[in-house]
Formats: structure tokens, C-alpha cells, sequence
């Protein structure tokens, strides 16, 4: 590989020197000429070298500001010839090699379960697609698994794993509805704790509660890139309803479209909010707890941010649903339950 | 733009040229060695250019090669360059350019639900990571919907938008367990119309049926692009099972792992093979039909194709679960039920 060691000006220097060196030198015009003919056309050439300059010294060093404000000359040129190339592929092209971009960082909750692997899949597959994009994942348990940690490694975004087993006197039984107890509450604030200490306040960045079940839509997360305070959209299939969330007119909250306890503050979701880190990091109570009536979760950690008039509409005014809630079906166990039973149960070296 | 249109063979005639009028002119070894250093500068400059020749009528000509199969030098650098950028993004670039895999084809039937759009927009999001995909989409209905029409306009992927309605003999009915009439038999069938009629047989590609409700790792997809015959893995979470499908050694199957009717010919899920295109298309008889036993589509359209010692092992010699099945919950629609009575059922135009 080429490698570019030799700065502008050094190179500069050693074109002028030889410049004067030759023209002394040359007695006939004709020759002059020439002369000053080939060195245009070296800086030309050079030129062209500088608007180019990929190199594999340039790219170790250029390596680590993917999420650094600077400029990045190189990388907007590669956007540019890529959006040319691909005119369909905008979405994908022009935002994801964007370093100046605020920095989404989502908080998720996860538990161990034959559906895990493959959710979390999905999920590693739709945050590659959002540029800037920052995973913190919370286990719920005494001790990282494998699993999680393999999986975020091979992922491909930059992440956070952590852990925060959930308080056995809260902890949901297999026989409870999911809805008995509140649920991931330790994980999330354990996410937060660590945004606390880590999230740079100076730097623009946004705080988004993803649950590994739902559905995100790719435009839900520019949606909420740029948020000043907190910002709001309906949900899709959530509560009994088809969808769920604020009615907006003029970038503005009008009410909440929901059929369950309308009269808490904040009648949404967990998906249905992003919050700007500045204003969270400003605000060190916000957190979320277990000691607040079942669907006040949102509401408590909300209120300790915003009023209802402060909040801004997300999603065209409250217009398009741009995330679902897409449980996956526990599977039957049937078979393999029969396999325990007589002793010899699925390969238990095979990761699912 | 700087755009260049001077030939190399143009290029070098000037420099030579140049080069012999000052040679013949200096009089000290020195201004020679000089020239010739000068010389041998420009020449390093000239091939920097060569290795980055990004122009705009250079990236204009060449948008429309994605799905060709010509050689294509740029692409290949802007490649280069990116897996160096991004060591982590391997998966992603060194493949999402290539215009020389063979094409991917998948079939999918789909129907009307709740979270049909939720679940075909993970589809989206996965399948836009596979370079050379195309997805053939199948709806169970009498036209095809807006909907449906919407999200393939949106998502980015070549496509074809079919439909295909189940004939009411074979109907489910709300009532029916999932399993109770074969599904998606016409779907499919019709996809393979599709293919028969528009697939190039000379142009290498696979066939793969992707039913709406798994999940697929992007390596999968990986696994399958160079197939000759079938190739096979497991398939996570199928059957009462923590996995189920082929046992392999060696590249070939040895046995298959299932809990249910293991005497078919092939005890295996829709998502655990892939078909060469040209073998398929070839075979004008491989198709399925509503009037095998319940289990058996997967081995009536299998046996038309291939015998089990024909078939190729996958997924690490059928060592990894790269697929799952992750059907999504039914949702509660009790609050919508109850508005729907009370004749204010949730705003119709919000598109869920």
C-alpha cells in the first residue's frame, strides 16, 4: 500500500527548489515554458492526490472520530460518490457514515429466554441501519451471559453491556401476566446510571427506552435525532387499541389518545418518547422506580422532565406510527420438555 | 468537479517528451538526477490518481452495473476503502457492493393482521443488509393492498408485489389452530410462477422461501448464496423443539433431528433450505399443493429436486442456528373491539 507520509509543505518547498534550480539552468524561453508547463501539471496532479487522500496511516488515525464533531472530509466525499452510485439507497448512505450527527443512545432491558438470541438479532439489525446509533443493554441477572456478550460483540455497533437483576420481591412469577409487576425497571435505571457517568453533557446526543420485543421503523429514529426537551409519537398496538399516543396540532401535544387510565400525566408508552440528554442529565431524580402504581412508569420518570406543554410532537405531528408492539408468541416447549424428562434434551452445545 | 479525460498512454508521451528536452539541456549530473527525481515525483503523484479515479461521469456510466456482472474497478476501491475504515462493518460493505454474488430470491406470502406492517418492516430492515437480494412478496387477497404497495415502494429493495388467494376449501378460519390447513401453498406457488417465467437461468442465483414471522442473521443468507443443488441447516425454536433440522458431517447430511413424523422424506421447516435457481427451473413439477398430509410440503417439493445424499450441509456442517421461528403475538384488541361497538373505532386514516 501507497503510504502518504510527506506533508503539503515539505512537497511544496521541494517543487519550488527544483523550480528555480531548472529555470536558471534553461536559456531559451521555449524550454522556460515547458518547464513551468510540467510543474502546473505536477501541482495538478497533486491536487488531485489531496482531494483523494485515502490512505492506510489517514484511515488508522481517522478510525476513532466516528463519533467525534470534526470534520471529515474523506468520509463526506465517499457519501457523495455513494449517493451518486446508489440514488435508492439515500436513507442508508447519506446518514450513516455522518459524524456530526447527535448520538442516539438506546436503553434496552433483556432477560434470558429461547426467543432472546433471535430478538436481539432483529434489533442489531435494525439500529445498523441508524447512523450514530449507541446500544446499552441491561441483562436481568446476577451475571452476564455469553450469550448477550457474544452477541453484541458480533453485532457491529458500539454498546454498552451491563447487568441489574431484578428484586425477587418484584420479580415477575412464569404463572403472573406480564403486566402484574412492573418489569425492567432495575435494568433501565441501571442504563441510566451509567448514561450518568458516561454520556458527555457537551456533546448532542438523545435518550431512547428500547424494549428487545418491539418494531422500530428507520425514520422513528430521525425522527427523534434533534429533541430539545422530550418528544412524543403514537404507538402502534398497545393497550387493546391499534394504536395508542399524543394527538398533536402544530408540533404541539392537543391530548393523549388512550383507553386505559387516561388521567395519568404521561398516558404512553415507554416507546413512544425520546428524551434530550442535556435536559436528563440536568435532572438527577429522574429515574424510574418500583413503588409507582402499574402504567405510571412513563408518567413518574416524565414528569420529573417536562410539562405537557413543553413537549414536542415527533412523527409528523403525531400522524404516522413508526413503532410497534410485536411481542413474540412464547414457543411451545412440548417436545424438548418431553426430551428433559427422559434425559436427554437438544444438544446443549447449540446456541439458539 | 475536476474531471479527467486525458488518457494514461497521453500522459506519459507529455512526461517523456519533457523529460528528454531537459535531460539534453542540463549540463550536471547533479540537475539530472534532480530532473529524473522530479521526474519520478510526478509519476508517484500520476498513479495516486490512477488508484482513486472518482469522477462524476466515472460514478454517472457506472449506476446502473449494481445487478450486472461486469467488473467493476471503483466499486471495488470504495470497498476496500471502507472495510479499512470500518474494521467492525466487514458483513456489511465487503458484500452490500458486490455485483458478482449470485442473486438471492426470496419468496414470501403474506396476509392481512394487525402487525403484518410491523413485521415486514423488520423483513425490510434485514433484507437491506443482503447485497443481491430480491424479494418476491405474495399477498393472501383478491388485490393487492395499498399497504403492502407502500412499504416495498419504501423499503429499498428490488421487488416484485404479487398476489394470490387462498382457496376458501383450504381457508383457516379464526378458529383453526395455526397448523390445522396447510398455509401459504398458493402464495408460494404463485412466487414460483413469478420465477419461472422471469428468473434468468443462466445468471446464477438461489431461491429461498422466507416466511414473515422468522428471524434470519445476515450470515445466513451468506450460507446459502453458493448453492449447487439444496443446501440445509437448522432452524431455532420449530416443533415444540429448541431447534430441529439436519445433522451433518463432512458437508453431507447424516441424519435429521426432529421430534415429530421423522419418517418424512424430508423432516425439515420451510426456513431450513435454500434451492440452486437453475436446478429449479429445471424441474417444471416442483411445486406445492394443497393435497399432501399435514408436514409434508417441505418433502413433496423437495423429492421433485433432490435425494437426501444430494443434499449440501450448511451452517457450519448444521452446527449453528442462523433462523428462527419467532411468530408475533396475537394482539389483545379488546379496547378496539369495545370502540368498534360503540361505533368510534380508532382513526382509520392512521396507518398502523
Amino acid at each position: 500500500m501507497f503510504v502518504y507520509t510527506v506533508s503539503f509543505k515539505n512537497v511544496a518547498t521541494f517543487i519550488l527548489i527544483l523550480y528555480n534550480f531548472q529555470m536558471r539552468r534553461l536559456t531559451s524561453n521555449a524550454n522556460r515554458i515547458l518547464l513551468l508547463l510540467n510543474v502546473i501539471w505536477t501541482l495538478c496532479l497533486f491536487f488531485s492526490w489531496i482531494l483523494f487522500p485515502y490512505t492506510e496511516t489517514n484511515y488508522r488515525s481517522n478510525r476513532h472520530n466516528k463519533f467525534k464533531n470534526g470534520k471529515d472530509t474523506s468520509l463526506a466525499t465517499v457519501r457523495r460518490l455513494l449517493r451518486q452510485k446508489y440514488p435508492n439507497d439515500q436513507g442508508l448512505f447519506s446518514t450513516y457514515f455522518d459524524s456530526e450527527l447527535p448520538v442516539i443512545y438506546g436503553v434496552t432491558p433483556t432477560y434470558t429466554r429461547w426467543t432472546q438470541k433471535a430478538d436481539l438479532t432483529r434489533l442489531c439489525q435494525t439500529f445498523l441501519h441508524v447512523p450514530n446509533f449507541f446500544w446499552i443493554i441491561i441483562e436481568d441477572a446476577e451475571n452476564k451471559t455469553t450469550l448477550v456478550a457474544n452477541l453484541l460483540k458480533n453485532c457491529g455497533l458500539p454498546y454498552a453491556h451491563l447487568n441489574a437483576k431484578t428484586d425477587q420481591r418484584v420479580k415477575l412469577r412464569d404463572s403472573d401476566p406480564n403486566w402484574a409487576k412492573p418489569r425492567g425497571v432495575s435494568q433501565r435505571n441501571e442504563g441510566l446510571k451509567w448514561l450518568r457517568k458516561n454520556a458527555d453533557s457537551k456533546e448532542p446526543s438523545v435518550l431512547y427506552f428500547i424494549d428487545d420485543d418491539n418494531t422500530y421503523s428507520l425514520k422513528l429514529f430521525e425522527e427523534m435525532r434533534f429533541t430539545s426537551t422530550v418528544k412524543v409519537w403514537p404507538v402502534g398496538i398497545v393497550g387493546g387499541l391499534k394504536f395508542e399516543g399524543p394527538v398533536c396540532k402544530n408540533g404541539r401535544v392537543v391530548s393523549w389518545y388512550t383507553a386505559w387510565k387516561p388521567d395519568r400525566p404521561f398516558p404512553i408508552d415507554m416507546a413512544a418518547f425520546a428524551v434530550n440528554m442535556k435536559l436528563f442529565l440536568s435532572k438527577s431524580d429522574a429515574m424510574f422506580s418500583n413503588d409507582v402504581p402499574r402504567g405510571y412508569q412513563e408518567s413518574h420518570f416524565l414528569t420529573k422532565l417536562v410539562t405537557k406543554d413543553e413537549v414536542e410532537a415527533g412523527a409528523n405531528d403525531c400522524s404516522e406510527i413508526l413503532v410497534w408492539h410485536t411481542r413474540t408468541e412464547k414457543p411451545n416447549t412440548k417436545q424438548e420438555d418431553k426430551l428433559i424428562k427422559a434425559g436427554k434434551s437438544s444438544n446443549p452445545d447449540m446456541e439458539v
